[in-house]
């Protein structure tokens, strides 16, 4: 089955809107087998959004609109549609009342105009918005289905798992989607894709995509089957394969984040993290407690701008600050130990580093950063050199605090003294 | 004028990736008095390429298609718009020797099939690429115009700039975009669009597009005009009226950011900050620390999630967290004179509160968030109430303390005691 989206709005044709709708449709279509062939996004404009749809229609066995269903006069998708395949558009009394219904459980008088939501297209069925007052609706053609939801995402969205998705299944046959989605840091992408190409290559039904975030890269595997079992088997033995190329580097199979995973270490192994940062400003703390339930890891940390509070807050010797700078190796140690002492955590991390875009020098260039981890046994340190702006120098100084937690805890089951003093990168 | 942008990707089409480039384009030509009509995304696959290309050119004066340059098989755009516009495809010994020149700078061999790169339709022009190796291509064809450019944004926007904008400019015929954006923290968007619509609905030759953001509502101001100095008055009048109904409301009217905003009043007051943070977890640090030279206003705050660190770090008596609970406005108000105290600062800002999802009880419910600001005479304090997600509650609560700093220097113009204790929200 192949499907269009089309996204109407004026808003989505200036430089301030993105249709991201599409991209929540396009993931739960390609869940059921559904690829998605082409995406267009057209005005409020009754000839437009007739083209739109001829044209679309002459292509596609699915088409899906989004937005454009709303009570006021630019709201143009149920008469284009009409127009398009030569339906009348009459009230549904059915769907008034549940219109106005709504409006009295709110307590609002309901405007005269809100009734245009309950003009529906002969022979279409309407799918109940139990979020909103604009219904979708379901409309087949010639053997072609047409679906209009409305664009606020959370309507469009309780819309299409409550009514639509049951109904495409149907119309799919049986097909699922089966998919992993694994995440790593510390390996550059066109390194990776070398090591992994050979593997994913050898798996024809397997679609492989490889993203590059911010500090990570995620590897996406999907199939799509009848047979369950077999698929997930296949799916299995692909990242083992993987795994054995990318080792540690990889830090998730299933998705989640870098910070849960951190979380879920902490938690496991009993531990309590505290941070002393100085370039990332926060950025770490802030990272860390994104997590709920991060109060029984993370008893705090400190932002140390100014050498003072460094000594203040972290016990950070001053000589030290003046014999090695405030960016260096030394400091990075003392910030991480002097936290950890302070707060009775497992263990401490202490940052220091130059985010720019002014301080640097040619010894202490922009973008080099100083990442300390210590425990009652000693420290790690990583010294980071990142070509980048302020905003993606301070967030990889972060991923790589984070990363060298998460590898922290690969080595020691439970908190044990790591004694590994010394510069790693 | 009215275009029309073709993103080609096959990449765009799944549920991870969308094309942002389109936003850049948008903005550039709507400067140039161009609007986008409608934006097409396709996959790179021949037949769909041109039925895109036909479709477009049949409809828009301008096209412009971004994607499939690259050297690899998948990359058609170019095939697909020669055969489109039934012109020969040819090697371009010239763009050849500029690749082949780039290789030998950056000291790597040129595989063969770059020189896919150097192919260039009948009658194009080619427009050079400083960034990277695909050169975009103008072509005209029946009084229209079609212009490619490479996938990568720095490539793109880098080729635009150089060698699209003027040539464009020319064919637009010297008319000139005239903005303003003005950003508001603190008036909800109903009731900011009825304070406001009289006034702009006055100006029929002013766009005018209100956009909702994370506890914060932009509102921008369009006008496109041959005579710049009438454009230019018109929009100051239309800010002088807006900013009579929303008063200090506004923090900026040129777009800047509310980190940007305080940031100044900071320096120009010559005034420092320090914080003292629990639910929002060094967010409020970290925002005030993205902007460069942040260190000149900024000495440290810290992050004191366990109740012990709130003692420790900002002097916060233990029996007021007992009488009080952590969450109450009186360890706010400690925690911010308590972190001004000890960092000397010139204010003081504590933040204590639920974010959530855990936590609640039916007094103190998640989203209740409390946020005070000390100087040397007092202090004054807010109460959020913020129903929302995890994310959201943060990001709401640094936001309004971050408008609480910048509201406070409009009271002061140096520094000054404030002796205003007490709950304002």
């Amino acid at each position: 089955m192949k499907a269009e989206i089309i996204a109407v709005g004026s808003e989505l044709l200036t430089p301030d809107r993105l249709d991201t709708n599409s991209l929540y449709i396009t993931g739960r279509l390609n869940r059921l087998g559904i690829a998605v062939e082409r995406k267009t996004v057209v005005a409020d404009e009754h000839q437009q959004l007739r083209d739109a749809f001829k044209e679309s229609l002459s292509r596609a066995d699915l088409v899906i609109a989004t937005g454009g269903l709303g009570p006021t006069e630019d709201d143009l998708t149920r008469e284009a549609i009409s127009d398009t395949l030569g339906r009348k558009l009459a009230l549904n009394h059915d769907v008034l009342r549940v219109i106005e219904a709504r409006f009295r459980r709110l307590g609002r008088p309901m405007a005269e105009r809100n009734a245009r939501q309950a003009m529906v297209p002969e022979g279409a069925s309407v799918l109940e918005n139990s979020r909103g007052t604009a219904p979708g609706l379901w409309i087949e053609t010639d053997g072609r289905v047409v679906i209009l939801l409305p664009g606020p995402p959370h309507e469009l969205q309780g819309i299409f798992v409550e009514q639509v998705e049951s109904r495409l299944a149907r119309l799919a046959g049986g097909v699922r989607l089966h998919a992993r989605e694994l995440r790593t840091v510390g390996v550059p992408e066109s390194d990776l894709d070398e090591r992994i190409a050979p593997i994913y290559k050898r798996y024809g039904d397997v679609q492989t995509t490889i993203l590059a975030g911010l500090g990570e890269i995620q590897i996406h595997l999907r199939t799509w089957s009848k047979d369950a079992q077999a698929a997930e088997l296949m799916l299995d033995e692909i990242v083992k394969q993987i795994a054995l190329k990318l080792g540690e580097s990889i830090f998730t199979v299933s998705g989640q984040s870098l910070e849960e995973i951190v979380a879920a270490e902490l938690t496991k192994n009993r531990a309590t993290i505290a941070t002393a940062e100085s370039c990332t400003g926060g950025l770490l703390a802030e990272r860390l407690t994104r997590i709920p339930g991060s109060s029984s890891y993370f008893p705090g940390g400190v932002v140390c701008y100014s050498n003072e509070l460094k000594t203040a807050w972290a016990d950070v010797p001053v000589a030290l600050i003046e014999a090695r700078g405030a960016v260096s190796p030394e400091v990075a140690q003392a910030l991480a130990t002097g936290i950890r002492l302070r707060t009775g955590a497992t263990i401490g991390m202490g940052i220091t580093g130059i985010a720019g875009p002014g301080g640097g020098t040619p010894e202490k260039p922009v973008g080099l950063v100083y990442i300390a981890l210590a425990d009652a046994g000693g420290f790690k340190e990583h010294t980071g050199r990142f070509p980048a702006d302020r905003e993606r120098i301070r967030w990889f100084a972060s991923q790589t605090a984070l990363d060298m937690v998460r590898r922290y805890f690969l080595r020691t089951a439970q908190p044990q003294p790591s004694r590994s003093g010394g510069v790693q990168g």
